[in-house]
């Protein structure tokens, strides 16, 4: 019996974008999707489940796991280590499922590099401009002047890549653009190269 | 200015599988979608217009265009010829519109030899299984014994060719084969290639 393969699907964006309502959304309304669970070296915080939010290991672990291609991509970060394992990735893959990554686009490219290319699809979340991205951001109330300017150079630095990824989907209107991130998905799942499982039996019935 | 490109969206499936229904919807929810217009030789039937259900030409026309390389796709069918013309494709997708080209595999093939390889997207409509399809063709009530026969035997051949589409959509409950067609034209309009008029405005926006 043939199993329908799933995909990593990469969702990139500026800080401020909507990202994380959009992804969300997803988790929420599509069917056989399960969230990436990044391993890290970062002490785990009140509420913070290993296995739910992240797998918690020490760095000599972490570094060991480096050394071994344990990780899809890596990254340090204010002296952490974060990564994604290969394994885990493999895994629901292989079960069928999406697997949503929320990288950045460094992140992005490592995946690209470690995976087979049937087995990805990246998506970047595009702010409609720039002045509506500071609003927002101020709209937050959460962040100083200081870090405000330092999220819109980061902002500008992400979007310098959005040539990087299959699919591009501008979050002006959230309503049309959780339409338009759900169609990449449902699309995707119906590439010839994922539909075999489906297909065979029916065509038995025509032998 | 940069005018978004659009692409031919080519829908090929057995008869009987729901393809017209699934295509009408198509045409009448998704914007900036355009039906091919065929050229034959055939004559008009009553109610028949020039230019909206055919470009009606003569057979040395005809001839003359075939050597000309104007047809994207051809084919001779009860002695009449019928064919896609390439200016009306490359106009439809230059403004940025879908061209749906309603073609059995053989079409699909030759469109693939003909255009660049972005600007074609193509789907099969697969039915759920041969006897779903034998009761949908019997409950038509149109087609003679001997017709269905034949019907079945070149949907078997039809289905033979799933694998040079792009995408699958299964037609076995309309309300979703009509969300997942959907979902691949919304997909394919969102490609890093087809979004540069869309994002360079923005990206001018964070310079």
């Amino acid at each position: 019996m043939l199993q329908t393969r799933g995909f990593a699907l990469i969702v990139s964006a500026p800080s401020g974008t909507g990202k994380t309502t959009l992804t969300r959304h997803l988790m929420a309304t599509q069917p056989n999707i399960a969230l990436s669970v990044s391993t890290t070296t970062r002490g785990a915080r009140p509420g913070e489940e290993e296995g739910t939010h992240y797998f918690f290991v020490d760095k000599n672990r972490f570094e060991t796991r480096i050394e071994q291609g344990c990780f899809l991509e890596w990254a340090e970060v204010f002296g952490n280590y974060y990564g994604t394992d290969r394994g885990f990735v493999k895994e629901h893959i292989e079960a069928g499922h999406v697997v949503l990554l929320d990288i950045d686009w460094q992140g992005a490219r490592q995946i690209r590099d470690n995976m087979d290319a049937h087995d990805v699809v990246s998506i970047f979340i595009a702010p409609p401009a720039q002045d509506k991205l500071e609003i927002r951001l101020r709209g937050r109330k959460t962040d100083s002047e200081e870090v405000i300017q330092k999220r819109m150079q980061q902002a500008a630095a992400e979007f310098s890549h959005w040539d990087e990824f299959d699919y591009v989907v501008v979050n002006d209107d959230l309503a049309q653009a959780k339409v338009e991130l759900s169609a990449v998905l449902v699309a995707e799942r119906l590439r010839r190269g994922r539909m075999q499982a489906t297909i065979q039996p029916i065509l038995k019935t025509f032998a």
